[in-house]
């Protein structure tokens, strides 16, 4: 129905995550209909970033610098280490602003059966950073699933064998939460974990 | 927090319909994350679309060729005309597979507040079109807003003058839809719409 062209727009618009036919069908008219300037920027923007963007050689976010503008602070507390999963882990933690140390990356999490090791996760670059002593405590922000407390452990173990001091995240009722719609895992945790007062 | 090309790409996929700040980042970093082919893939498509897809000279719908492959084609019937507000709509009655007529797009509908007036519609060419007596029958199909309707009365105006049959799409209950959660003016329409049975 559509000419080539706008069927190739539609077709490529579903790399995007959560874009269905129907949406990239209205996407891609929208755009050619009311916003072809924005269309071509989006090109270029897309362009430039896939050709420059890499990670950072310290912490290994995203970033089309060498070093990230977060490593690169003078104003972070370069002792105090969290580990994340995903850049935008990094972004979440950030906007709470209350954490002032440095990041590590890991890029995704420990996963044998898709062939994600410890080296694809950069942990001999991570160990390599425990080793020069510049960290004394490294705070644990892996997801809680099964895979991200997995990766947790694994970390931990490293770190412990360089006596540093090694901390989690804390899991349970999120503020706001209401109990009555919070998972029995959660629920579990939380009571499990609770602290005197 | 993040890096600027990063930023950029963020801020230039909320062009998109639909995408606001949350959504343009995931679909900043999955595309960096796992997919850069696709999302260079994209950037072409954009870029191409763009630079090639203008008007077709006789329906006036999205297209690179000069003329649709709708209005090339010597399969459809071209004494019927159905008027419709945009490609999208003709896509839709394209998959009803009920119509097998031509169309004619007008890219939008009379909006005076807006200066979008007949000429903007292309209804000299309309008007063009009903006089080189090809067409015997206009089907109104714009959609049943305040704007749409008063486009479906100009245009039937302008046929009328020219002797033309012209009918206006139904309007009323959609099939599967309950009556119960039916909106109070397409049931006015529905009931002063009845047919006898």
């Amino acid at each position: 129905m559509y000419s080539p062209l706008i069927s190739q727009l539609i077709e490529s618009l579903r790399v995007l995550p959560g874009v269905g036919p129907k949406s990239a069908q209205r996407m891609a008219l929208q755009l050619l209909e009311r916003n072809q300037s924005g269309a071509l920027r989006l090109a270029g923007a897309l362009t430039q970033a896939c050709e420059k963007v890499g990670r950072c050689e310290s912490c290994r976010t995203l970033t089309e610098e060498t070093v990230c503008s977060l490593c690169k602070s003078t104003r972070r507390d370069a002792s105090l280490l969290c580990i994340v999963e995903m850049p935008a882990d990094v972004f979440a933690l950030e906007q709470s602003g209350t954490f002032s140390g440095k990041y590590f990356v890991l890029m995704g999490k420990l996963s044998p059966l898709d062939g994600i090791g410890p080296k694809e996760l950069g942990l001999e670059q991570l160990a390599h950073r425990f080793a020069v002593g510049e960290i004394d405590e490294v705070i644990i922000a892996t997801n809680p699933t099964m895979e991200g407390e997995a990766t947790a452990h694994y970390i931990a173990e490293m770190a412990k064998q360089h006596k540093l001091k090694v901390s989690r995240i804390a899991h349970g009722v999120p503020l706001g939460g209401e109990l009555e719609f919070i998972d029995g895992g959660t629920l579990a945790h939380a009571l499990a974990s609770r602290r005197e007062i």
